[in-house]
C-alpha cells in the first residue's frame, strides 16, 4: 500500500507524475526507447528541456532578463558557485544566518569575498527569522535561505532593501508566488518541490554575470550554461524530465497561487492541531512557521516512540524530526494532499485521547 | 517496437535493467514509495549505494587504497576537479591529446598547473593513438582519455611509465579488465557503460589527496566525498540506483572479462563487415579501433541518406556519425547484444547488394 510520505527530501512527488515517470522509464513516447537511454541531443529531450524552462518562466513570471538553468551538483554546489560568479576579492556580500544550510552557504562564500553575517537566529536554535538588521548598500547581494527545512521556519516578509537577493529556495520554490525582480539568483535543489534528486534549478539575472576577474573552470560559470541552454555537457536527463512533469502538474493544478492557497490550508490544519492538542507543541516562532516543514515536539518525550509507531500504523512515514531539533517534522510540500495531512492530524487526536 | 540503440551517450541499457528501473520508479521494494521520492538517508538507499560501491570494487578489483565515489557534474566537472585536487601552482602534468574530450580536459587543467601535451593525434583528425612519446618522471600524473567516443579510437596499450595515470574512462569503463594500481584517478560519466546520465563514477587513490595548498570549496574536494560515502549532500539517487542495477547485470553476465570477450566479438563482427564491404571504410587506424564506438564512412557520400533510411527501417537508431568525422558511428557498449550488431551488419550487406 502506498505510504504517506512526510520525508524532508528527497520528498513526495505527485502520484500522477510518478506513474508517468515510471512509464517513460520503460518506453518514452513513440521513440521505442527508455528515456534513460536517449540522447540529450535528441529532439525529444530538447523538447523536454524547452518545456521545463518555459514552465518555470510561466509559473514564476520570469522575464528574459534571467537565465533558467538545470544544473548538477545540488544546492551545495550553488553555495560556492554564487559567490564565485558574483564576487571579486574584497567585494562584500551579506548573509542572513537562519540555520544549518545558511551556515554552509556562509562558509563556502568566504573563499571568494568579504562575507558579513547581517543577523543570526542561532541564539534560539534557529527557531525564528531575524528582522530589523542593517543592509549596507555596498553589498553585492544579500543571501537568504527562504525556508529552513531543519528548523521549520520560512521567510514571509522579504527584507526591504535595494540590495538584490541571492536565495536558496530549495524547499519552498513553487510553493508560492514571487517577485522575481528582487533576486539576482534563485537556486533550488529539485528534491523537495520540483522533482527527484540530481538536478538543481538556477534562475540567474544575466546582467550580473561576467564581472569577476578570476579565471573560472568552464563548468563553474553560469554564462556557459546560459549560452548552451543547460546542455554544455550531458545534463541529468531523467531528473530534468521528472521535474518537467511536476511543473506540468503544478500548472494543471492552478499554478503557484493555487499551491500557496493549498499550502496555507494544509499547514493551518496541522499547526492548529499542534496548538490545540494538549500533548504537542510547535518549535518555531508562530509568525515564522514554515508551510513546508512543520516541526513539533511531544511535551512528554517518553511518548515519542509510541507516537511514531502510531504514525507508521496509519501509513505515515518520515515523521521523525531532525536530530538538531528532535521531536517530529512533517514535510508537507506541494505534492502532499490535504488528506495526507488530515491522516496525521487524526493520529495526533487519537494519540491525545489515549494518553490523557 | 523496441529500437536497436546505437547512440553514443546517453546510451543503451540492458533491457532487464530498464524494466527493473521502471518498476522501482513506480514502487520500490516493499517501501510503499517510488524510489524517486525516498530519502537518501533511508536504509534502503544506503544499501543501494553500498552495493554499488561493492560491485565496482569487485568487478574492477579496486582495493581499499582507493575511494569509490558517485558524484554529480559529469566527466566535464572532473576535467577541472582532477587538476584542482592534484596540482599546486607550478606542478607539472602530462596530457595525451587524443580528441575533443582530451582537449577540453587540457583546457580546464591549465587553470591549476603546468600542463604539457606529451603527444597529439590532431594532425590526422584524431584517427589514431600516439605512441613513443616521452613522459618525464616529474609529472604528477599523465592524463589519458582511454576511449574517444567521437573519433572511434581506444587505448589498448597503456604507456609504460612509473608516472600514475589519471584517466577519463567515460566510454569504456567496465568494458574490459584494468590494472587499477597504475591509476591515481579514473573517472567516468555513467551514461555509456554504467547507467543513465546524472552521475559520475570516480575511483581515486586516497594517498594522493590533501597535498594542494589552495583552499577549495568543500564540494570540490574528493576527500569530502570519501569521508561522507558520496552523501555529503543529496546524491543523484535514481541515476545511482540504475547504475547499481547495471553493475549487478555485469556481474551476473560474467564480469568485465566476459564483457571484454563479448565486446571483441561484437566489434570484430562489425569491423570485418566494414573491411569486407566494398561500399564502406573505417576511419580509425586499425590497431586503435575502439570496441565501443565504431566509426565508418560510405566511400560514396551521396548514398548516406539512403543508408540511414535503411538503418531506420531495420530499427537501428543513432547511427549517424558525429559532425567532426561525418559518416556513421555505431556505439556498441556492453548492453548492446550481438544480435543488434548483426542486424546492422545485415543492413550493410543488403545495402551493398542494392548498390553495386
Amino acid at each position: 500500500m502506498k505510504k504517506i510520505n512526510f520525508y524532508a527530501g528527497p520528498a513526495i512527488l505527485a502520484q500522477e507524475v510518478i506513474e508517468e515517470a515510471s512509464k517513460s522509464a520503460l518506453s518514452f513516447g513513440d521513440m521505442g526507447l527508455s528515456i534513460l537511454e536517449i540522447s540529450h541531443r535528441s529532439k525529444e529531450f530538447v523538447s523536454v528541456l524547452e518545456e521545463a524552462e518555459a514552465l518555470v518562466r510561466e509559473l514564476l513570471n520570469v522575464s528574459d532578463e534571467y537565465g533558467v538553468l538545470f544544473l548538477s551538483g545540488g544546492a551545495s554546489s550553488q553555495f560556492y558557485m554564487t559567490a564565485m560568479n558574483l564576487l571579486n576579492e574584497g567585494d562584500k556580500a551579506g548573509y542572513l544566518d537562519t540555520g544549518a544550510w545558511s551556515s554552509k552557504a556562509i562558509k563556502e562564500a568566504k573563499l571568494f569575498g568579504e562575507i558579513e553575517v547581517v543577523a543570526s537566529s542561532k541564539d534560539k536554535n534557529y527557531n525564528y527569522i531575524p528582522t530589523g538588521y542593517d543592509i549596507p548598500s555596498d553589498y553585492k547581494y544579500l543571501h537568504l535561505t527562504s525556508n529552513n527545512t531543519i528548523f521549520g521556519t520560512e521567510i514571509f516578509n522579504w527584507p526591504e532593501t535595494d540590495v538584490p537577493f541571492v536565495a536558496d529556495m530549495s524547499s519552498d520554490i513553487f510553493s508560492r508566488p514571487l517577485d522575481i525582480s528582487k533576486f539576482s539568483i534563485i537556486y533550488a535543489g529539485a528534491q523537495k518541490n520540483l522533482g527527484p534528486s540530481g538536478v538543481t534549478l538556477v534562475i540567474v539575472k544575466k546582467d550580473i554575470l561576467n564581472k569577476v576577474e578570476k579565471a573560472l573552470p568552464t563548468m563553474l560559470k553560469y554564462q556557459t550554461h546560459i549560452d548552451k541552454d543547460s546542455s554544455f555537457n550531458t545534463p541529468p536527463v531523467y531528473p530534468i524530465y521528472v521535474s518537467m512533469l511536476t511543473l506540468r502538474w503544478i500548472k494543471k493544478n492552478g499554478g503557484v497561487a493555487a499551491m500557496e492557497k493549498k499550502n496555507i490550508e494544509k499547514s493551518d490544519l496541522l499547526y492548529n492541531e499542534i496548538d490545540r492538542n494538549s500533548l504537542f507543541e510547535g518549535t518555531a516562532a508562530k509568525e515564522d512557521r514554515s508551510r513546508m516543514n512543520v516541526c513539533f515536539l511531544l511535551k512528554d518525550e517518553a511518548l515519542e516512540a509510541e507516537f511514531l509507531k502510531d504514525c507508521a500504523a496509519a501509513g505515515c512515514v518520515g515523521v521523525k524530526g531532525h536530530r538538531s531539533v528532535g521531536g517530529f517534522r512533517a514535510s508537507i510540500y506541494n505534492a502532499m494532499p490535504k488528506a495526507g495531512v488530515q491522516t496525521l492530524v487524526d493520529v495526533m487526536k487519537k494519540f491525545e485521547e489515549k494518553n490523557t
